[in-house]
């Protein structure tokens, strides 16, 4: 049977990345650094007024499992497209990377998923997501034989938006728990937790989760409070391991016992930190499959992230498997 | 009335780029730095042999165009795409650009032309272009009234493939000139001037065009010569202002009476020459429009190509016009 290092779980979309200016988020009343979700009609009116475009394959799992191939993991992921050009290119995209694509697009339906992500000069982006077709994916979308031949099955926050993709979360919790597989959470963003707040502190609860990742601002929004320690303190409280990013800061990784902390990589320049955390998970999921130390985990995060942060998109256009040689990971 | 510094007339491409490597071009028959004709099929199943890709608005004369919009100059162009997601993004684009796009999408016909361009990690680019909707552009595709309003009117060599396109070129030659517009015309490829050679030299010798771009092999091409010291001999007897680029050695300009050298900007990292040609050519027309020298004509053409050669794609990802303000160009 095929093993997978690591089968994601999530929302397949399609990037729209533009350059603009802090203040046509102003104008646009857009909260920077934010994911909001739009209709189509807003997506219009948005994408008329933004700037010339670059469009690439996009998706915050699907960002992480491309990751994980391109440092030569084994790597499914479970999504849905319609076919349509934008899915079109989202499944020759997944495909290209050496990713196992578990979705049949849709003959009918909405438009595949787009997101219009806005970069601003210091390199931050802000996305605007049209769901589409990714409000279609449910459990019946769910291939019981791929989640059993995965190590670890990894799922985004984001999946709580669309209707029924949290079914075919729980159904993958199930699979993979019976198989002895491990069940990986990124929270995806603070406005998301704030949507879905109890939830998801009630997946860390109910054993659903085994490994958490987030970045400060969600954590933060997951404990409702503004301050760092705080949240920090009550996540060493519930029974996970979690890899919390704080960028330029760098990364800590906790759990009941224990704490450490490791910085993040030197770069020449940023440019988009779209995915970012996706990229950082990436590392840090192959890492955790291969049987590295927690070090070398989030090591291996921060490397990967680094790559993706220094051009616009958010996946690798260098072999992360060939970085991560340069940087004497022996993984 | 509206006055153009530069009215273009070209092939309305979107541009799927993915970096590959030599062993790929050698696999699949492609000759380094060209561009070769495809139908739909070979299209699919080139597509599907490469890697994850970037889709970007691409054409020649449409990232020339482009340029000289992003420098600060008033621009327009002419093109024909098909009412699809790809024509769309087309048309986004080059408005987006601040460009006046004449080109009304067909409503039916082939789909919008892409070119599935290869970069491999010289930064060498390799285009198989599908022309689709491209093959139905016409003279009645030429507004008259935008072409008077042009002081320069660019062209390219591409237009002799589609069947009708050629006549649009001549409609333009004819308005343009009736108004006292300049004619420019840009070679485009080794292999485009070997399939028009002849057809070429009667456009410089029957007074069309007063400008012309090429570059080295493109001249040495067209004068059926390995020797570009005897191609610039011959070039100096046809009674037009030429520039002709040479890579990293930088750019001449030439007419009957005088020779100028002008050396390549130097650059960080070749990452895909993409679209270097064409916006040495933006710079060089925007300079041109504005009454500036030749030697400086020339420099911000080599200028808007060091841009465009260090990423991705053939269309400026910064403002040329700051980048120039920056360089020390008063124009």
């Amino acid at each position: 049977m095929t093993r997978y290092d690591v089968l994601g779980l999530g929302n397949a979309i399609v990037d729209v990345l533009a350059r603009t200016d802090d203040a046509f988020l102003v104008a646009h009343g857009l909260a920077k650094g934010s994911m909001r979700l739009i209709e189509e009609d807003e997506a219009e009116r948005l994408y008329a007024a933004m700037g010339p475009a670059t469009i690439v394959s996009g998706g915050s799992a699907a960002n992480t499992i491309v990751g994980i191939a391109s440092l030569g993991g084994s790597a499914a992921f479970v999504g849905k497209v319609k076919a349509d050009e934008v899915g079109r290119h989202f499944t020759h995209d997944i495909g290209a990377a050496g990713v196992a694509f578990y979705g049949a697009p849709a003959g009918d339906g909405a438009a595949t998923a787009r997101s219009f992500i806005l970069v601003t000069p210091d390199g931050e982006r802000t996305m605007n997501t049209f769901l589409g077709a990714c409000r279609d994916l449910g459990p019946e979308d769910v291939d019981a034989e791929a989640v059993r031949a995965a190590r670890i099955v990894y799922m985004e926050g984001y999946l709580w938006d669309p209707p029924a993709a949290k079914q075919a979360f729980r159904k993958s919790v199930e699979i993979a728990h019976a198989n002895g597989g491990t069940v990986a959470l990124t929270l995806s963003d603070s406005f998301c937790v704030d949507r879905y707040r109890d939830e998801f502190i009630g997946l860390l609860r109910d054993g659903s989760v085994d490994l958490l990742f987030a970045n400060e601002h969600e954590l933060k929004s997951l404990y409702a409070t503004a301050d760092f320690d705080t949240a920090l303190a009550a996540l060493r409280q519930e029974n996970v391991l979690a890899a919390v990013t704080r960028s330029g800061q760098g990364s800590v990784v906790v759990d009941r016992e224990a704490t450490i902390a490791v910085p993040a990589y030197p770069i020449e320049k940023l440019v988009d930190t779209t995915g970012a955390g996706d990229l950082y998970a990436a590392g840090f999921l192959f890492g955790f499959a291969r049987g590295a130390s927690r070090a070398d985990c989030a090591r291996l995060g921060a490397m990967a992230a680094s790559e993706v942060i220094q051009h616009m998109g958010a996946r690798p256009e260098t072999s992360l498997k060939d970085l991560a040689a340069d940087n004497g990971f022996a993984v």
